[in-house]
Order: structure tokens, then C-alpha cells, then sequence
């Protein structure tokens, strides 16, 4: 299944996507796609339904992020060898663990904000997943078990706030707008291989990013395991999992988002998304004004 | 006020101490100590109440973390001067921001759990600060407002994990049972000076850390507003502002928890947590026999 969540920021109700590619409503079905919504078994009542019955959405409505109530964003670090070369880092002998704040989460179309004082915003394709179960001290072998589904994630970063300002990376990786995550969350059945999914994001229609899920150097099954190892996740968490080459910082000179630079990101199978960057002056310019936002 | 959360873990219903020391149950009048609820409006309303009116619970009511659903659980390292010098550590030029996974939250008198594997399991006493609005590019001098109360905060900690695994100190800091917090929630209007708040912990009955919010060194104020410009803070979010000296990591040699110790955490004007540190096999041995584990 291809899930979605649809509907104004911070009020999405659940949908999917049928054979013909079309909207459908599933908020007569599911509260929404979070916590309990995400278990194998709310998923395989899902597959049960027939699309073609449930209520076709219009044309033009919005996304959602496809996982609603996530309380913890894990992200991995340079868990692509070519990606750690590019930015002058050692191939990390374990997974590098940081957070995202939850706050950071928005739809895979929202506009992308530069966030205030800012000269450094840079972008990261990924491929994310959605924790289905409670899973704690999880075998790797058993790990795709608890995961309800994949999605692709912008891992948008301020590069002097991740790594110029003291401490961890946290200042860089969560401020508002920093984690789209969709347009669809897809079940891993319906992924003939996780292991083997091309990536790849544009700038302005200039291709950034190529890479591939083959060159992960821990895989989805040893991540989830690794991070249960050393805190509980829960239905809704989400664990991104790193990006291959072609950052703004890996470029020389380092390049980064300009207000009106357009994205766009696509992983094999997960769909596709499309943000246009503002800077935080015009957005609140454009929110006093009463402007469509989206 | 005093207030509490109360009843069965991930069951617990809002409540509040009464002037006698009653813990009196609010769940007629609020759903939970949670996102609105938390708001100055909602507060507002509680005060309204007689204390006395509400249903008086029976002793030995556990107590629960004083907040609910929180999403963000941010914390500052080194923010004492004393405790930085205890670590090794350089005085930080500005606030060290890492995360606490949410589902690391326990409540105050829970038992902490060593996790499988850890050797260097170590205790911080904290003020923490729970969000009570919406918080994005806040100003020092009126973050208290978004403010809903303080209480106490254990910021256990994994030494190995958090500095020697790689990456940032994310493995060390989230385990389960890592994050006790309470008992009370105690708002602002009830703390004569935040800035003056003597400072506990005990290990079995041995006085481990003494300490003051007095020598912070970035204040309850200014953290809010230096969190806020990095990411959106929101309503049951959790802000932990750093330990003041005397953790076990700075002993010679280091001393770490083990099965059977005992902490008592206290703060001026939020009360004490009474936690039994208990070893992963010893718990996971008490959960397989019905043994009651609190």
C-alpha cells in the first residue's frame, strides 16, 4: 500500500493511493496513520479494503507528512562511504546516531524555510522509515518486522549550526520545516528491495544528488536494531537513514538554498517530492499578508 | 501550584497536591497534563478550583511523570561551571543542546534500569522546564511566559555510550527509565527565584552532588530563547538545564550505579524522587515472574 495523509497542516486525516494513482479518503476507516495506526494488524485491515470504494479526494489536496505523532526523529549519520568522503569524515565504524526534532516535520510538497540568520541550508535526500511496533533490543534479523513502512525525508540541515556552533548537531537538523517526509508512506511489501533504491535530488532541475540504497553502509534492518539497542521506539518514530553524495557542503565552492531554489527528490518505488525554499523574511512577509503559504 | 500525574504508567490521570499534601485527582476537570492543557489559559482555569473540593486519592498512589506526551525532550550539557571542570570539559561559549528520546521518560520513584550491557550507568539531578504555548525566535526576557512549570529531572546517563561509541551523546542519554521526572510540576508562580534553587542527589544516603541553579551558567530564560531559535518548542515539550557537580563520571576513580543503589534527587520547592536502581536481567527476571516492578 501506498498511505498518505492529506488535509490542512496539523489537521491531516489518512488516505491511500489506488491502482489509477488517485486520493483516497480512509478517514472513515483509520484515525489517522499514527501509533496504533501504524501496527501490522491496523495495516493488514487496510489491505482488506477495496480502494475504488473509498471516497476519491480532489485534485490539489494537500499532502501531509505521512506518519502523524511522531515523538522521536532519529536520523544516522554518514552512513554512505562515498557521502563521509565528500565531507572529509572517516567511514564510522558504528552508526552515528543524532536527533531531528519532532517539530521539524512537514508535508513532502511544504515549502522549505531558510530559517532566520541562516547562510548555510543545505539539503540531504533519504530514505526514512516508519516504526510500526513497540521495539526494544531487536534482532537485526527480525528488525523489518517493526517497521510499518518507508518514505523518503529531506534531511535539511544549517551546516554552521550543525557543526560550527559547539555541542551535537541538534541546532542544524530540526528547525521548522527541516524534515518533509512523503508523499507517501509505502509498506515493505510492496519495496521489492530495500537494499537496492536509486535516489537522487535536483536543484532548480541540476541533478545534486545520484546515489543508490546499495552504497548504505549499515542497512534499514541493522539501524533499527542498533537504535533499539539504546532507547525504545515507538509506533510513529521515525529513523532517516543518511544520505549518498552531492550536498551543497561536499561542493567546491560550498553551495547552498537560496529563497526561490526549487527541490525535488525521488527514491525508486517511494514516490516523489517537490519544495520550494523561502527565506524566513519573505515567508512571514508573505504570512502577514494573508498569502497562501503552500 | 503543585501539580501531579497519576495512575498506572501510560495510563496516568492529571492531579494536584492540596495545602495539606493530598494528592487530589483533577481528572474531572482536565483530560491530562498534556499539550493544551498546559496552556496559561488552562492553568489559569485550575487555579480557579478549591483543592479541597476534588476527589482525595488513596496513599500510595504512584506517581507519574508530571508531564504527558511530550515530543521533544532537549537537554543542555555542561551548564555548570564546577561540573564542566569535574568532566575535563572547557567552559561552553554557548548552551551544548543534545536530546533525551522521549520514550526514555519515567516517573519520579519508577525503578531506573541499567540497560543490558552498560557498565557506566550515572546519575545528573536537574532543573528541568516543561513548555506550557507554542515557542519559535522567543526573547530572553519573555521566555518564562512560555513557561509552564519546573520540576525535577534525573538525567541518567550511560558514560560509554554517550562518549565513546561515536557520533553525538544521543546513545548514552535515552535508554529506558532514563528521564524520571516529578514528582510535581510546580508553575513559576510558586518559585520565589529560579535562579537560587539548592540542589541534590544522594546515593545511599551518601550525598553525591550539592549544587544551586545559582551557578548556572546560561539561565532558565536564556535557554528557552537559545532553544527557540533552532527549533519550534511546543506545549509538553521538556527542557533539562544541565547537572551541577558531583556525578560519578568525575569521581577518581569513577563510580557507577549498580543493582540495588538508591538515589534520592531533591530541589528546593519541587519536592524529592526516590528511585532503586535495579540491573536489566534482575528486572527482566521480576517482570517474567509477576514480581510488581514500581
Amino acid at each position: 500500500m501506498k498511505l498518505i495523509r492529506h488535509g490542512a497542516s496539523g489537521d491531516e486525516r489518512p488516505g491511500l493511493i489506488d491502482r489509477n494513482g488517485g486520493l483516497r479518503d480512509l478517514s472513515g476507516k483509520l484515525r489517522d496513520l499514527a501509533g496504533p495506526g501504524l501496527s501490522p494488524e491496523s495495516l493488514d485491515r487496510l489491505r482488506l479494503l477495496d480502494p475504488e470504494s473509498l471516497p476519491l479526494l480532489p485534485a490539489g489536496t494537500r499532502l501531509g507528512p505521512c506518519v502523524g505523532g511522531t515523538r522521536n526523529f532519529v536520523a544516522i549519520g554518514l552512513n554512505f562511504a562515498d557521502h563521509a568522503a565528500e565531507t572529509g569524515a572517516a567511514i564510522p565504524p558504528e552508526p552515528i546516531v543524532f536527533n531531528k526534532a519532532p517539530s521539524c516535520i512537514a508535508g513532502p510538497n511544504d515549502p522549505v524555510i531558510i530559517p532566520k540568520g541562516s547562510a548555510k541550508t543545505d539539503w540531504e535526500v533519504e530514505l526514512a522509515v516508519v516504526i510500526g511496533r513497540h521495539a526494544s533490543y531487536v534482532h537485526a534479523n527480525e528488525a523489518l518486522g517493526y517497521v510499518a513502512g518507508a518514505c523518503i525525508c529531506n534531511d535539511v540541515s544549517e551546516r554552521e549550526w550543525q557543526m560550527e556552533r559547539g555541542g551535537t548537531w541538534t541546532k542544524g537538523k530540526g528547525c521548522p520545516t527541516f524534515g518533509p517526509l512523503g508523499p507517501w508512506l509505502v509498506t515493505l511489501d510492496e519495496i521489492p528491495d530495500l537494499k537496492n533504491l536509486a535516489m537522487s535530488l535536483d536543484v532548480n532541475g541540476q541533478r545534486m544528488q545520484t546515489g543508490s540504497t546499495a552504497t548504505m553502509i549499515f542497512d534499514v534492518a541493522q539501524l533499527v536494531a542498533y537504535v533499539s539497542h539504546f532507547m525504545i521506539l515507538e509506533p510513529g518514530d521515525v529513523i532517516t537513514t543518511g544520505t549518498p553524495p552531492g550536498v551543497g557542503l561536499g561542493m567546491k565552492p560550498p553551495r547552498y538554498l537560496k529563497s526561490g531554489d526549487a527541490m525535488t527528490l525521488r527514491i525508486d518505488g517511494l514516490g516523489e517530492q517537490r519544495q520550494t525554499v523561502i527565506a524566513f523574511d519573505d515567508w512571514t512577509a508573505k504570512v502577514s499578508a494573508g498569502e497562501p503559504t503552500n
